[in-house]
């Protein structure tokens, strides 16, 4: 069975400035991984509207699924919701079941629901809402496009709502290797050893430690009894 | 002044398959902010011809500037260098100044300068070195792609290295105010004195702490006196 396949896009002047380290790519990508979704691309994209709607066009094309971080909050640079509207030339309005939301949270709270928390309520038409357990303003899901918060604990607690409504893949396994030898000793016989597995991916990470050069060998797939048959013989060659 | 502008990509299995974390674009971001040079894109592809010939096409024809980290090793899994020559359309053959730098560093190893060692000396025709002080084996920038190891002490070295031979621009600079109240609550007259300042960029970065909401608010530009006078207008209205 094909595994579906996904793109991730990290919206936010922060991250290309340097000031801010992204973790949400990481993070996706792990859970994509076990849950057998194939995290092709990933892009970083500034709050600029008509470069979020060029990515967000590019990859929902491309690929089955697009997850987004970044830029659903109460503040002017906030402009993600807007832009995937304009992406699906759908309009976009403080959607009902949003405020509602809102409106309970900012009440409990004893906090005024002004215009800038409003802002968190516009939902683009035939969007469906992903729960936020952690602060309520939703993200949402367009088509194959899932649109999530930047903030790292929120961002983890909606893909955490979004990923049991899609459909898996066979589990990406992997298994490796490590070896005391640097890479230009155990590449040709590595080599050859891919080259005879075509439906497994070899993959080689050099490493240095205590001024030694190492390497860790990597092999993945969806086929448990092929990685074993591939591991047996990378550890009879290298092990 | 316009600064240059420059895009980031990474190749690589291991960072979209969650193995390995990528520190190298966070690295970049930094350095070419302080060189003026603009990051405005960045992207992940796997280690696989038509994505990496893609993305470097995209990329260096929208930017001044595309910078590459991974896949410049020994191993069957490092086909940048291939894949640079094909996005160019140019011959790619083992260098002999790449040849001559290897052979030494192995000869003053003591170790066999094998087939897979002289795979890091295949250099794309046009192409100029960038030199690797950690491992040698270099780096190289054709046209405007500056193509890097993804070892992140080799990275940054190589980073080191290209950035002096760069013409650029007036120096990103930065001013940021930390406040003690939400995002919810400052938006509206941060939105305001945003629009106020066309020229310059101001971001909005909400935090917890101690289970209280606080907001770093974050101006960006080139013009010192301008972000002077912007932050005097922020610091009277939530100081």
């Amino acid at each position: 069975m094909a595994n579906p396949t996904a793109a991730m896009l990290v919206i936010g002047d922060e991250i290309l400035s340097g000031r801010t380290r992204d973790s949400n790519m990481h993070f996706l990508a792990g859970e994509l991984t076990r849950h057998g979704i194939r995290l092709m691309e990933a892009r970083v994209v500034a709050d600029d509207q008509a470069a979020i709607v060029a990515a967000v066009n590019a990859l929902r094309g491309a690929y089955d699924h697009l997850f987004t971080s970044g830029g659903i909050g109460p503040t002017h640079d906030d402009i993600t919701a807007d832009a995937i509207a304009a992406a699906f030339g759908v309009p976009i309005t403080h959607r009902a079941d949003a405020m509602a939301l809102l409106q309970a949270h900012y009440d409990r709270a004893g906090l005024e629901f002004n215009d800038a928390r409003k802002r968190m309520a516009r939902i683009p038409d035939g969007a469906r809402l992903i729960d936020n357990p952690v602060s309520t303003a939703p993200g949402f899901t367009l088509g194959n496009v899932h649109v999530m918060a930047g903030v790292p604990k929120i961002f983890e607690a909606m893909v955490a709502s979004v990923m049991p409504t899609l459909t898996g893949g066979d589990p990406l396994l992997s298994q490796s290797l490590r070896v005391n030898r640097g890479e230009g000793e155990i590449a040709a016989a590595f080599g050859e050893l891919a080259a005879a597995y075509p439906d497994l991916g070899m993959g080689s990470y050099p490493f240095v430690q205590n001024g030694a050069h190492g390497t860790n060998l990597v092999i993945r797939g969806t086929n448990a009894a092929r990685i074993d048959e591939a591991m047996t013989r990378l550890a009879a060659l290298f092990g």
